[in-house]
């Protein structure tokens, strides 16, 4: 694989998502892999059912600091990013493994605290941890893989239809602030550092919207423009995002005047928080907790107001 | 956490088997954990069955070197040292999901071709990459989860009695041999380069050793006598291992004679090559491909023809 200039085309170069599709390309269907790649979590059928799957890595240094994130907050942090995941098909976690590598100095209590922030993360939703495997590295690499029982109607990205609401539950927003405070060397507001060190994920979201009827849900890691925006992809569809929808919530505002930034673009390109975004038949009642941020539109892309959003639109890795 | 003389327990300070012992100290029973941490794979119960799950990790610079192995050996490997550990409860594979994080200059062909290895891997007993995760990092990190079918006995370790059988099915020594004459910085004898490249663990002995009786089995991954030393510890008994059960293969007595090392080492201690060990009641006959190594004693540890062996038992990260 070569680049236009004939260099050797790297993994920067191609980037998180092009990556994923270059090694995903040409993978046969089998019979037990009901979804394979490129949605929240897989479906793999098992004897009498089937199981939803998903894994999540989180490297040291580029995912959290040692300093601005205690072992356990790491814990709880990485177990959530896996369990929305879950949650996000309209399913519940039920067992996770860990892979974890790091430095033969790490105080063993760190690793002992990480995984203590798992097991209570993972309890939340009455998922264990069922195994793992720790190896010597020079990073500390925390590798989680969540299985979930699937729910009676399993909610992918690519069922959204023009005319369709798009709605929201959880918190958004709140980790980028905290991540902007953090970075400008400062500990308050607390609350939304905390949210950068805890995202809260309403799992229930996830079976509660699936019940509803939702026709194309997402976890929102990576930024809400930048996850709708495989949602509108998967589906074909575009999606409007009515910023007047959303309440700035006030210590977000403390945080944008502080610091000088739209406090609504923590919101709609901050990552970490884990809310669900679904989409909802225009006609139905959106379940309680749900607000509704927009609306499905043939074409494709996402806008915010019938415009295109000027700031960058969610991480990517190797970007 | 800290050590006798009053300075921090490292992971070093605890190794592998002692950091894994505290991270899941005190873990509650859940009812959906049929099979906890401590075993080649869990098991987990799924609505109309169960399914096995295990996760195993491989860093650049420690698992592998990029100039002794091809990308798509690495993924054979990586991919055979999780399908084995699902063999090894008398389970067949189905799906896997890859976390793969990486330095950004990496060639994407790298990656590619790892993930061409680990799916031709997995094809062998017809599993299928479901999803994975790609990050950036200063190492090359595979951590690879792998969940199967249980059969409908799962053989753990812990069921081995004085007066059974020890069997073993699969190459054994191969891998070891090969990492010896690299280390040396030689490339031949080929084959048992290649077996360190690429090892063959005959997955289809576990689910044929179930169906046996097996009342214990075991993935040979760090070592016959480290490995024997997990069974005959979970199972509260003692292992005696004949030497002169086993047939040194000829490609071993090269190597042995050409740096000077009894052949029987690579067979004893040596790692990777993944035969699957399993224990037999006393009056049975061995299933085809099984050769008898040795029997179940009263008593604790790992003898060889009634002696304690002198070199170093086997592989352990940290240590």
């Amino acid at each position: 694989m070569t680049s236009a200039s004939g260099a050797a085309t790297t993994i920067s170069d191609l980037g998180e998502f092009g990556l994923i599709a270059a090694v995903t390309a040409g993978r046969s269907d089998a019979p037990q892999v009901l979804i394979g790649p490129g949605d929240d979590a897989a479906q793999v059928a098992t004897p009498g059912g089937s199981i939803l799957i998903s894994t999540d890595t989180l490297v040291s240094g580029r995912h959290f600091r040692f300093d601005w994130s205690s072992a356990y907050d790491v814990g709880r942090r990485a177990a959530a990013a896996n369990l929305a995941d879950i949650a996000a098909m309209g399913g519940v976690a039920t067992a996770l493994t860990i892979g974890f590598a790091a430095p033969g100095d790490l105080e063993s209590q760190w690793a002992v605290e990480l995984s203590q922030g798992i097991a209570d993360e993972a309890a939340l939703v009455g998922a264990h941890i069922v195994g793992g495997d720790v190896t010597a590295a020079d990073e500390v690499m925390v590798c989680i893989t969540v299985i979930g029982r699937a729910g009676e109607q399993v909610v992918r990205r690519n069922g959204a239809s023009p005319g369709e609401v798009v709605g929201l539950r959880g918190r958004i927003g709140w980790a980028a602030a905290g991540l902007a405070v953090l970075g400008r060397g400062f500990r308050s507001p607390r609350v939304v550092v905390e949210a950068h060190r805890r995202p809260e994920p309403p799992y229930d979201a996830g079976p509660q919207a699936a019940t509803a009827g939702a026709t194309s849900m997402i976890d929102v890691s990576d930024g809400l423009i930048a996850d709708l925006g495989h949602v509108a992809e998967s589906s074909g569809v575009a999606i409007d995002i009515a910023s007047e929808a959303f309440e700035v919530a006030e210590p977000l505002v403390s945080v944008g005047a502080a610091i000088g930034v739209d406090p609504r673009s923590f919101m709609l390109t901050g990552g970490d928080d884990h809310p669900l975004a679904a989409t909802f038949p225009a006609d139905a009642e959106l379940p309680e907790g749900w607000t509704a941020i927009g609306e499905v539109r043939e074409g494709s892309g996402v806008t915010v107001d019938g415009e295109e959003y000027e700031a960058a639109a969610g991480h990517e890795h190797f970007r």
